[in-house]
């Protein structure tokens, strides 16, 4: 017996992240493979003193179902922290959904007919090209450098394409490269999708997770058509298991996503936006992102150091100046996903970059991830991966 | 400037039964519209304490990222419980969902193609009829009476219709109807799927609040090809603030929703579903529903009495032996969306009847809850809505 799936399904694939995450549950393997946050960062004390208030105060409220648009005076706060990118917001223009992912799943309902064109960054994040291909879309790529997209293939793109729906960037730390978008290509981005009227989804996990360098403004900030859709999470910046996202967007976009939430399934969370709403009311979240931070930087230095150290010739990565991961690009002829073979023998985990590329390709690329692991597993783990590439090259 | 949406988006609209909960939300409106469940029944101190618990016995892991399939010993707790129903099932058969209003997206995702037919019940629950128009069906409604599906009538539209790709049933205490159907309808539906080789999706919230009368097996139960797809929640037996449902259903198909899960929103809610299985641990989930049960019994008998006493001849309603509604259909001549308009100048909301039935027509019904407001209020709500009537004929 076999049922009728529809078409949509025969293109989706588990994701390698999800899969290789099973694997790095087990203790023993040093992983650098999802983007997860270090879990010893999260204010565990602070979220069993605000879950205790919130039941004694509104239990039954934090219990209940509650609007689709999310729990309003967190939808206020939210909006006050568009601020800090330059993006004027009330609580209306925020949407809570549960975490960012949602919001990419969501895009593609909303923008996507079959076969219409998602244009997106080379490389991508894979779970984002994952979403979108539930609606059956082309991709196309448009090469980057470390200042963002090329704009000169996006506008070429663009011009000779009628089908293009909606453009996927992810402008500061990217995953899986690690790259921040330029100011200027920033403006440019908005300018374009202006002239040719696309849409832009505007992903942003890891903005706020800057170490070093000058604060760029959202892509939304430049937004004067309300064609930007910004998403948000505090995934990397509070905790992931809470689910907890927003999209802020224009009215006539953000009733879409409202209508979209509905029938996806009703709201978020009561219980976790109330308590994200009070830790915001008590406590200065940016405090708290600070002391993430100050981890993280020890890490990625250590990790910079030691691939410095230990990585054969011929083995470059980037340099990001915030965020979770870097993006190893290996000699042509050795296939990182043999590598990540080889190094699952010795208990290291991290994602081969080919999955990143919708279209296929670069398979000598690798995602690394920093901020998970401790300081003695981040040597360990990188001296076994260069011990692999040695032998393999 | 307006943005180019996915033709999907034309036949999407805001579900009324929402609209009308943002109305309800005033503490002077007294509301029949939602499902809501009684909060004052929430076990606001236990969730209380178990939360503390949780967090201090393993935060780091309840706020982290979990396996998009849920939190293993919780699953394996569903698995049990789908006993009762007489489904043998293992954790490998439950994934959990972010409340089950998702499994219906995520039905309507893995099965539809534009313009294949959905076979439902005449009415039907309007959030499984908005989740599916995401995905550009048709509808065929079977005529229903007291015992479930017309059976006949059932078979005639599967032999004459080569699009079908999903049955949708609600057979315990059905929404908005009330009816519960018989277990000669419930194992002939799942002979008719297997001679057309459709599958089915068992849609189950209500079934565990049965006030009187015998418990009748789920439908799964009697699926020897793994075609049917069981959908469970929390939401009404415990509380629907945390947004935690499940899917049981076989290997292959599970799967689908399982890959379909990890593109729309990663996973549910960790700490939900760490909270939630430390409830199944500590407490007697069946103990609480006998409390909830013995007030909910109470509101409806209290509800069908003054329906009897106050409502002019001619007006008809569903006597359900439990679930959350009844079901009322008035003369032909009066319009449920007009008599909802003077109830609600009376601050009294129901939803009309005319949204169930994704084909249009009888709009001279409406659904009536009974679970959420007090005695006092169902008293005085349906003298008004009485009085409306009056008016009205």
């Amino acid at each position: 017996m076999s049922l009728n799936y529809s078409e949509r399904m025969d293109g989706i694939k588990a994701s390698e992240i999800r899969e290789l995450l099973k694997l790095t549950q087990k203790p023993e393997i040093i992983s650098f493979a999802g983007g997860l946050p270090a879990p010893e960062l999260f204010p565990v004390d602070t979220v069993k003193e605000i879950s205790s208030e919130v039941l004694k105060d509104m239990g039954t409220s934090a219990l209940q179902y509650g609007p689709t648009e999310g729990f309003e005076p967190l939808r206020e706060k939210i909006a006050k922290r568009m601020d800090s990118v330059g993006v004027k917001a009330n609580a209306k223009d925020i949407l809570v959904i549960s975490g960012s992912q949602q919001g990419l799943d969501f895009t593609g309902k909303i923008f996507l007919n079959k076969d219409d064109i998602v244009v997106c960054e080379s490389p991508s994040y894979l779970g984002a090209l994952n979403a979108f291909k539930a609606y059956q879309p082309k991709f196309i790529e448009v090469p980057t450098d470390e200042y963002g997209m090329n704009m000169d293939k996006l506008e070429d793109i663009l011009a000779n394409n009628n089908k293009v729906k909606v453009i996927y960037v992810i402008p500061d730390f990217q995953n899986p490269s690690g790259r921040t978008w330029s100011l200027e290509r920033r403006k440019k981005l908005v300018e374009l999708a202006n002239k040719y009227n696309i849409p832009i989804a505007e992903d942003n996990p890891y903005g706020e997770l800057r170490f070093e360098g000058e604060k760029l403004p959202a892509i939304k900030s430049f937004d004067t058509e309300g064609r930007v859709i910004f998403l948000g999470t505090f995934s990397k910046t509070f905790c992931p298991g809470l689910r907890l996202g927003w999209i802020c967007a224009d009215d006539e976009v953000l009733n879409k996503y409202i209508l979209i939430k509905q029938g996806a399934d009703l709201q978020a969370s009561t219980f976790s936006q109330i308590i994200v709403d009070r830790f915001l009311t008590k406590y200065d979240l940016d405090e708290h992102i600070e002391k993430i931070k100050k981890v993280y930087v020890k890490r990625r230095d250590l990790m910079f150091k030691t691939m410095e150290e230990e990585f054969p010739e011929g083995v470059t990565f980037t340099r990001p100046e915030g965020g979770l991961f870097t993006w190893v690009t290996l000699p042509e002829h050795i296939n990182a996903r043999d590598l990540a073979a080889e190094a699952i023998e010795k208990k290291v985990a991290f994602v081969p970059g080919g999955s990143f590329f919708p279209n296929g390709g670069n398979e000598n690329t690798l995602r690394i991830n920093y901020s998970n692991m401790d300081e003695e597993r981040i040597v360990i783990g990188v001296k076994r991966i260069a011990e692999s590439i040695k032998e393999m090259i």
